[in-house]
C-alpha cells in the first residue's frame, strides 16, 4: 500500500523506484536515478509538483513548477531548450488562482530563457483532487562536456552551497503549522538556477558534481553523492549557512535545516583548488550571493558532520515522511 | 471558475488555453495548438492521465500514458527518443495496482522502441486525489523534412482513417454507465501508432496533417484541421468505419461516433493519388488493418457530412462536457 513516505524524497521513495519502477522500465538511463535521464546529447525530465499550500511566502505553485524541472535539468549538466505543463484542475478551481500559477510559470520560464512549447489541461470532478497539481518536463541539451556525475568526485574535493539551507520547506511549513516564528521573515529560496549554472560554465570549472537539495534536504543529496561516489564528505556546520529564522523554527519543530526541503540552491562538488574561484563565481550571481564552503570529500564512506561543539555524527537517510507535499 | 468542459478537448478547452494560457506563454510554439511543441529540431508534448475506471476491455491508465504521448510526438512528424513518466498516488493505493499500470506504461514504451528515461512519483493524503494520475510527456527528433501540418493541406486532398472510431470512448463509457451492450465486444484500441507512422514514412508519402483523435473525437480533429488550413472537409459517413457493438452503444447513449474519443487511430491528409497507397500500407501494419478513405479535402470552411441518406450536416465543435475523463 502506498504510504505518505513513499513520495517524500527518502529511503521509501527509493524502495518504490527500485523495487517497482526499474525492474520494469529498465532503462538505463533512468536507472542512473539522476535529477534527469540522458539519451544520447539530449537531458529529459519530469516532476509533478502537489505543494500546499499553493500559494507561500516567496513564491508559489506555478513558480516552483518551473523552477524545479529547469534546475533539474541544470544539474545533470544541461542546457534548457523547452519546457511543457500539464495540469489537473479540480471542478470548481477559481480561473483567478489558475491565472496567478501560469503567471508565476511563465515569468520563471522567461527568466530562465526557457520557452514553453507544449501544455494539457485535464479536469477532475470535486473532490478527485486538491485543487490544482501542475506536472512539468523539460528538454535540454549536453553541450561541450560539461556532464557533472558523482563518479567524478574525488577525496580532496570541496563541497560548496550556492546559499542559505531550509528556506523552502520551513516556508513552507510554518505557513500549514501556523507558525507565528520568523514574522515574514521565512520566505521559499524558489528559482531557477540556469544563471548560477551558465555562471560556473562559463568560468570554465571543473565541476564533478551538481544537485539541487530538494525534497530530503542536503543530507539526503549529500548521502546520494557519496554513495554513489563511493567516498564520504565531511561537513563543517558552523559553515553551512542557514538563515536565523530558518534556524529557529527548525528547533521549535525538532527538524534538522539540512533535511529540509531547498528549491533554489544547489550543492557543487569540484577540486579544491578551485573552490574559491567557484564561490566568488557564484557570490557574483544573482541566488548566489551566501555561497560558502561547507565541507570536503575524503576517503571513506557516509556523511559526517562536524558540529560546532567539536563533536562529529553520521548523518542517515530519511525514511522519507518528514515533510510531505513540500513540492 | 473551472468546469468539467475546461478538460473535455472541445470548445471551453480551447477557450482556457486561448485566453489563460497563450498570452502569458506567449511562445510560438506553444501558440500552434498541436499535439507536440517544436524547438529546434526537437518536438516535446505531454499529457496528464485521469481516466476512470483506470482498468478497462483493451487497456488502462498505463498503456494509454505511454500510447499517448507516444502518439503526440509521432502526429507532429518527430521520431520519439525517450518518454518520461510522473505519477501522482492517493496515499493507500494499492501497490499491486500500480505495478500493473508501471508494467502496461513500460510494455507500450517498449513496444513503441521508446525508452522511459526519466520519472517522479508523489504522495498525495486520501482524498487529495482518486487513486493515481500519470502524466507522461516525450521528446522527439524531427528528421528527414517530415513535418506534416495543417498548413500543407489543399483541395484534391484525401482524408483518410487508420480504422475503426469510437472504440476508446465507447469501451470507458460503457464501463462507466454499466451498459450490458456489446457484450465484451467493446474494447478501447489504445495503442501505439509509431509503427504505421514508421511504414508511411517509409513508403514516402507526402503526408500533409495527420492527427490522432482523442477527446472530441474525429469531429473535433478534422474541425481544427480545416480551420488552421482554410479548407472545406467533406465527409462521407457510409465510408467510415465503425464496429457494430460501438455504432448501438452510440445509438441508445445518443452519441455520434464522430465525437467519441480514439487512443490507437490516426487521420491521415495526403494528395488523393496516393490516397490508394497509403490504405495499403496502413492495412499491411499493426492497427491498421480497417484503414479507409472516408473524405476529401474541398475549397470552402468547415467540416461537412455526406449521411448515408444522401443528405449532407455541418460538424460543429462540441462545448467539450462529452465525456469527461476518457484519458
Amino acid at each position: 500500500m502506498i504510504l505518505m513516505g513513499h513520495g517524500a524524497g527518502g529511503r521509501l521513495s527509493h524502495q518504490l523506484v527500485e523495487e517497482h519502477f526499474l525492474p520494469r522500465f529498465g532503462s538505463s538511463a533512468l536507472s542512473e536515478l539522476m535529477d534527469a535521464g540522458v539519451v544520447g546529447e539530449l537531458a529529459l525530465t519530469t516532476d509533478a509538483f502537489v505543494v500546499t499550500p499553493r500559494v507561500f511566502p516567496g513564491g508559489c505553485l506555478g513558480r516552483l513548477a518551473a523552477a524545479g524541472t529547469i534546475n533539474d535539468l541544470c544539474m545533470v549538466g544541461a542546457v534548457p531548450v523547452g519546457l511543457s505543463a500539464a495540469f489537473i484542475l479540480e471542478e470548481g478551481f477559481s480561473l483567478e488562482e489558475l491565472d496567478l500559477h501560469v503567471q508565476a510559470l511563465a515569468d520563471c520560464a522567461a527568466e530562465a530563457g526557457v520557452p514553453v512549447v507544449a501544455g494539457d489541461t485535464k479536469v477532475v470532478p470535486r473532490g478527485a483532487a486538491d485543487g490544482l497539481f501542475i506536472t512539468t518536463s523539460g528538454v535540454g541539451r549536453l553541450e561541450g562536456g560539461f556532464r557533472p556525475s558523482p563518479r567524478l568526485v574525488r577525496p580532496g574535493d570541496a563541497v560548496i552551497v550556492s546559499g542559505t539551507l531550509g528556506d523552502h520547506g520551513m516556508a513552507v511549513m510554518a505557513l500549514r503549522e501556523g507558525l507565528a516564528l520568523g514574522g515574514g521573515e521565512l520566505r521559499s529560496d524558489v528559482a531557477p538556477l540556469a544563471g548560477l549554472v551558465r555562471a560556473l560554465r562559463g568560468a570554465g570549472l571543473e565541476v564533478h558534481a551538481m544537485r539541487d537539495p530538494t525534497r530530503g534536504g542536503a543530507a539526503q543529496s549529500l548521502l546520494e553523492i557519496a554513495g554513489d561516489a563511493g567516498v564520504r564528505i565531511t561537513l563543517d556546520e558552523a559553515q553551512i549557512p542557514v538563515r536565523g529564522p530558518v534556524r529557529a523554527a527548525c528547533e521549535i519543530l525538532g527538524l534538522d535545516p539540512l533535511y529540509v526541503a531547498n528549491e533554489g540552491k544547489l550543492l557543487l562538488i569540484l577540486p579544491a583548488a578551485q573552490a574559491d574561484e567557484a564561490v566568488a563565481v557564484l557570490r557574483d550571481a544573482r541566488y548566489g550571493q551566501a555561497a560558502a564552503v561547507i565541507g570536503r570529500v575524503e576517503e571513506g564512506r557516509g556523511v559526517v558532520l562536524r558540529t560546532s561543539l567539536g563533536t562529529t555524527r553520521s548523518l542517515r537517510m530519511a525514511a522519507g515522511e518528514l515533510l510531505p507535499r513540500i513540492c
